[in-house]
């Protein structure tokens, strides 16, 4: 089944945003067996959309349209689309009824702009949006499927993944079973990685293995066809199995999982719980660690130390400490971690300090230098990170090092890292 | 001038890969005043490309195509277009010349199949690549100027910013000049910024608003074509001055300025340091804060207090409180910013507590439900506000109602806070 991708907004012809839901879209059709034929953006342009609608009839048996159903006034994907495919305009009692209540439950009145939204095409099928005033529609004409979505981004990935994928799926005729996997990477490059796999790769039509950038991890993504749906599975974890091996622990996820959650799960499953003194990530290890639901069960606190002051008053580092080896040290590192530990008295205290730029460098230390520490009932260990990037970039591998730190230590790796070139030192 | 974009590649149509360079040409061309009528993306497939080629021609005057000019057997642009346009495959000599003599340079062999990359279409107009083996050229068909480009993000950029623009901008008829600017609003929905612009919009041709959702802002864009730079600059003032008093504070940057940076302008300017304690953001406040280079000129310390015992500990506040008024209280919020500044000496401190949910909600207090506090030299002053959405929305707009905060106590504009419905608490 062939699939037609249209983007609708003139943020997207200006190139003032780029366009990841059409990439979202074109991944998750591609990664069901569908092929995607053509990608289309045009602007909030009545001409244009209809132009686009019916050309896409002739490329593709669906045509996934996305963008242009907000309240305001360049948001006129829902008439250009009439307009295209011949239909009449038609106020949808029930969406409208929904619309004024979602206002109603909060305490305002809806304003006049968004009956609007509920403005269809003739014979639309309404697709309900929880997160949203845009209800999407699906049009059937001459024999093809439109599906129309709202633009932004959350609203867009909901909908297609709870009815508009399901919808297709059913009704494709083919009865060939897709499976994928996504193996999540850190700690090796995507050449490493490329590298090590070379035996396995290339395979047999039926399966695909691809590099996909994502920083700082490396995402692995295993697609297999097969002719029934445990064939797929098989093939899939026969191959994960061996990927996970020559990748030696340096696959922390697959999937939708991500770093914290796993982190979170073996706190939780190991009773531990964690605190954290950060300085140069400023707040993005606890941000990170607390987008997990319930992660007040294992995390405690965090202290960010960004001042010298903070870091003696709060996390007892001693003055002369700080005075002899400097605030970017591994001794400061040591007992920002100790410190935090011994007032939260949690299971594990994580501490990093670094220059996170681009002010701060020195020749002995470097924009990019880091130092991580971890305390634990095991004893205090530390090491020394070399990173390369703008500040964004040296705080997101920094926390990343850092939260993997964790995840490593319950898995016992922890002596293994040996990431960057680095000098190791313990204490305890 | 109108220009359409074509990008060529499998790694784009299956998803894996975003399409940056579609919207890096896109904005390229729009500030110059180009209009960029449609983004089109097929696969490396003969039929595909030839056909988007085909139709681009009634849509633009001038067709930009980039990827598919490499030396592997899937890049099959050069050949596919010859095949659109009508014309034989010519061996270029010059270029091939040039192509061996690159490879010598490097003291290698050229492999043979990068004598591909010499093969152009018959009277093809080569625009030489300095910076890879895939040189770009220009064919001339019906009145149309098609420009192909290799895909390598740095070789196409280089090249359309030094051949492919200044050519386009000498064969333009027009002499017209472009503007626009961008005005960041926190605080009012879309409609609600629609509904108070409406009386200047819409306008006449020469100036357009886009109204741009960037969750938790809206953003307004100006766009403006005059006869002369200074027509252009006068109508953007213009139109801000009017958007910003009709939007009564709530526009609180411009153009690339984050809120962040502007909250870090007005703590320097105003010789002042800010301390934070946070609880359901987790430390996104800080991580923001920190985000800008040189913050740790005014901002001290965060205190990411998610137990109840960090509350008690590090930021003094009383246990009886705790249990008495609930660790997402007004009075709870207060004593944290009270006491964050205090132990920091901070000129401010900013409190945050609340629910980001999906557990922890009640009736009386459901998920969302935030108390933001700010202790200033001039007293403490907090609210409670009941946001919505999933755990990550509900971070992410607390974290910026409590930036914003600082912004508005130095513009003296806080006491007039009152964004969603919500009770006002004030002590001192």
């Amino acid at each position: 089944m062939k699939v037609e991708i249209i983007t609708v907004g003139n943020e997207l012809t200006s190139g003032e945003v780029v366009d990841t839901n059409a990439a979202f879209m074109a991944s998750a059709f591609t990664e069901k067996g569908f092929e995607v034929t053509y990608l289309t953006t045009v602007g909030d342009n009545e001409g244009r959309i209809e132009d686009a609608l019916r050309r896409a009839q002739e490329h593709a048996d669906a045509i996934i349209v996305s963008g242009g159903l907000g309240p305001t006034a360049d948001d006129i994907t829902a008439s250009s689309a009439a307009k295209a495919l011949g239909r009449r305009l038609i106020m949808n009692q029930e969406v409208l009824h929904t619309l004024r209540q979602r206002f109603a439950q909060r305490e305002t009145e809806m304003p006049l702009a968004n009956e609007k939204q509920a403005l269809f095409p003739q014979q639309a099928e309404i697709i309900p949006n929880p997160l949203g005033t845009a209800s999407g529609f699906i049009l059937r004409h001459k024999g093809k499927i439109y599906a129309f979505l709202p633009g932004v981004p959350r609203e867009l990935i909901f909908l297609l993944k709870e009815s508009i994928i399901p919808l297709l799926e059913k009704e494709r005729q083919e009865k060939v079973f897709y499976g994928s996997r996504t193996l999540k990477v850190f700690g090796f490059t995507e050449s490493a990685i490329a590298d090590r796999l070379k035996e396995i790769n290339p395979q047999d039509r039926t399966t695909s293995l691809a590099y996909l950038p994502r920083f700082p991890e490396n995402h692995v993504k295993i697609a297999v066809s097969g002719k029934s749906l445990q064939d797929v599975e098989k093939n899939l974890q026969d191959l994960e199995k061996i990927i996970r091996e020559k990748l030696e622990g340096r696959v922390f996820a697959a999937d939708q999982e991500t770093l914290e959650e796993i982190v979170g799960h073996l706190l939780r499953s190991n009773r531990a719980t964690l605190a954290v003194a950060e300085s140069c990530t400023g707040g993005l290890i606890a941000h990170r660690l607390t987008n997990i639901a319930g992660s007040s069960d294992y995390f405690d606190r965090a202290v960010v130390a960004y001042s010298n002051r903070a870091k003696v008053e709060i996390l007892q580092i001693p003055e002369e400490l700080l005075a002899s080896a400097g605030a970017v040290s591994a001794p400061v590192a040591e007992k920002m971690a100790e410190g935090v530990r011994q007032i939260s008295q949690s299971t594990l205290g994580l501490g990093v300090t670094g220059i996170a730029g681009p002010g701060g460098g020195s020749e002995e230390k470097p924009v990019g230098t880091v130092f991580i520490a971890l305390s634990s009932p095991k004893g205090t260990i530390s090491k020394k990170y070399q990173f390369w990037g703008d500040r964004e970039q040296i705080k997101i591998i920094t926390a990343h090092t850092a939260i993997d730190w964790v995840r490593r230590y319950f898995l016992n790796q922890l002596s293994a890292v040996s990431n960057p070139p680095s000098r190791k030192r313990r204490t305890n």
